[in-house]
């Protein structure tokens, strides 16, 4: 497709570029190459970034020169950039709403030996499964997974977009590889964003029931060797987590945060987005993570800081309200 | 079935007005009109009404003047009218227990045209599906929904009880139109609440994976037109949502409680049950909402207060423990 | 198989006692007999115990003396004991990977009369059910179970290893019997720990949608009657929970902690593992409890303290903030 037949499905005005430039694919602003097409968020996308070579990106009119002096091939103004990009996105990128699978193991999907499939699962045909693994009742296995050897898929289980090591241990319910939540601004209020990437579980990963991991808007959400994830635990969108962590349940990580190796969050901690959090951090259950948190440092509190620091002020806390006596007021 | 054999079906005693009456249904004490039956929880579920029309009102005893003088028709006594009222409901409203479904598109729904229903996806034979919607693998569309156009159901995903708007988006694993949580007190412990009502989702809502949305126990829980709730959200019964809302990962909203549109809530925040919540309110990852909070506020913390509020205390506490230098006791 | 081949199997050095003891089953240190093997996690782990009477334990050099000295009968020694077992546990107990099933009701599993088994559901052969039970479409019952009579199994909950009375309500998505999160260090980081307990629900339990309940790593995971679990509740390995207890949204309950009867949480409240809360105990809302609770008392706030401890501090605080007026820092 070109950029001028993009630029005139979504109603965008092609103000800069050579229109009949050819577009293939979509990638993100910063990665985007000369057949891919991508959009600006705003000003502040832009920070730190000194050459682009997007082939189309959508903007608002007054990023257009900002994106041309870095190098973008062709631009294209209208008043939603996100709502145009994920608009034209589902026409230029082919979308895979159905499942080409049929149920019970009769699936045309690619199966090493010694694979067990469970009644009632159901596999995409495009699917690669290695050998000895385990795919429980119901699982749904579906476009873009290769799953390794000695692996067990739980029972429930939905499975997409999704490339997985050998002796991965998936518990029953878990979802793995949906577009996860980001929203763009439309003409008529909210539009759900569009996603094209994948999900990464390295060897030996275990993902409890009732999880949720999110594939990557571009790229990867990835999971080290040995990582071992509670049930009911959310991973969001282009996460990174090293090897050997441990979430225990209701843990959250927000979009585009990363964690190093040996890195432990008691249950229902939390972590904000685009947050970095270094290797061997110990987070203390229930914790609100806002900001990064250097290697080996140990953390806790709403928000988050230093363990020793929340602990100290909880003894301050104590001592201030002790003081002041019996508080009829406070004590409903 | 008469007031009277309702009552002597669970051992009330009716001890107000004519017990040959005609009851066809169950109702909300305030919107019960003469031909329904409901119950009273105390006296302060009194407060603020000042007519009833009540068919039959289940009650203890020192409830029977006020109701008698608020205008119920009949007013049956006992110990524990919760009990009575959910025993009885169970005989005078015909319960569904079973699906009438067949497996695998083979299902009697009513089916608009160019439906795509992939393998193991079960459809109760009383659904309506609009054209272009896509059932997911192993989906279960319960008794009493109503699905519209464009809509996507993910892989495994359970639905009853739910009327649906068009481009409605709800990912694997989510669970709409359950009964809620409600307890009543019985002659022998807790005994749940029955559940009568439905869940309204409008045009282009998406529900997360994983996510739970409980119908009414009378009436509906809504959620307004292009709100967005991402993975494991849960939405307790009688909640309305307004429209263009996003609810990150973790977000609860407990029973009753109202947002209006335009409502930003981060992860893993919560609001407690019969709280109302403004316009273009933004709540903080991780705050914990016990009362309403005025249109276009931001709060935050646990108990949540204006975040202005929440961050100047942080300041505060770190400035009152660091006055206090070294606290060998706090450092374990 | 003899205490001589297991330690060989795994490459751990036999250092006392008869090599010909005959070996059957595994148990917690503790309890186990002469025909278990068992594993010791470290000193700690030994507190308290002043017999032993197990037939097998691996354990870490420093530890074999006491060990012996406590009476266990034979002793291998290894760098990575809790490994170590694990690896040999799947050799001595027969693991049961695949469910022996067929699915849509032709199961060969041992039902009572009156049953409803809905399209898509799974059920292994070993399991036992009881009249009146109703399987929702997609559900799964795995080995191990034992289910009574007029019980509700909701569509697509996954149950396995689960002991259930009467009158018992799982809604959709549940998953019971799962093995918990536990890690032991191996020689390549971190395993995960194998389960061989059970879960037992008494009766009129209610199980809410997408909740999820660990089986226990020995011995069993019990819930008392009539306690009604909400949505996307969490209940670790080990746990105990009484009788007549509600818990909301998002409550968790980590490993071994117990609860007595008429305990309340509120939503998303959380109890941190080996804790003990006594009987009639309310928990507020959002609270992270780390310690004990007496019978009675009503906690709340992260840290969970007494609740009047917890609003005179929140009114101290906020005073403390008030009188240094506007900081402009904390105001951003």
């Amino acid at each position: 497709m070109s950029a001028r037949a993009v630029a005139e499905l979504v109603g965008a005005k092609l103000v800069y570029g050579d229109g009949a430039l050819a577009l293939h694919d979509v990638a993100a602003l910063g990665t985007a190459g000369p057949g891919d097409m991508s959009f600006a968020r705003g000003c502040s996308h832009l920070q730190g970034l000194d050459t682009l070579q997007a082939g189309l990106c959508f903007c608002t009119p007054e990023l257009v020169e900002p994106l041309k002096s870095l190098g973008v091939r062709t631009i294209a103004e209208c008043a939603h950039p996100g709502a145009a990009f994920v608009k034209a996105a589902s026409q230029l990128v082919t979308p895979i709403m159905a499942m080409r699978a049929t149920q019970g193991g009769k699936t045309q999907a690619n199966l090493a030996k010694n694979i067990v499939i469970a009644p009632g699962a159901v596999i995409d045909d495009s699917v690669v499964i290695g050998e000895n693994t385990v795919i429980g009742p119901g699982a749904v296995i579906g476009p873009g997974c290769v799953i390794g050897c000695d692996c067990m898929i739980g029972a429930g289980a939905v499975i997409g977009f999704t490339l997985m090591g050998d002796h991965v241990d998936v518990r029953p319910g878990a979802v793995i590889g949906e577009a996860g939540l980001g929203t763009v601004d439309g003409s008529n209020g909210l539009v759900a964003m569009a996603h094209f990437g994948a999900v990464r579980l390295e060897d030996d990963v275990r993902i409890g029931a009732n999880a949720t991991i999110d594939r990557a808007v571009f790229g990867e959400t990835h999971i080290g060797a040995r990582t071992k994830l509670d049930n009911l635990v959310q991973i969001a969108h282009n996460v990174t987590i090293g090897s050997d962590c441990v979430l225990a349940s209701f843990c959250g990580v927000a979009g585009s945060s990363t964690l190093g190796n040996d890195v432990l969050m008691g249950g229902r901690a939390g972590i904000a987005d685009h947050v970095n959090i270094g290797h061997h951090v110990r987070i203390a259950a229930a914790s609100a993570v806002m900001q990064d948190i250097p290697e080996g440092e140990t953390w806790g509190g709403h928000p988050a800081r230093p363990l020793r620091a929340f602990l100290r002020e909880q003894v301050a806390i104590r001592k201030l309200a002790g003081k002041k006596g019996g508080n009829d007021d406070a004590e409903r």
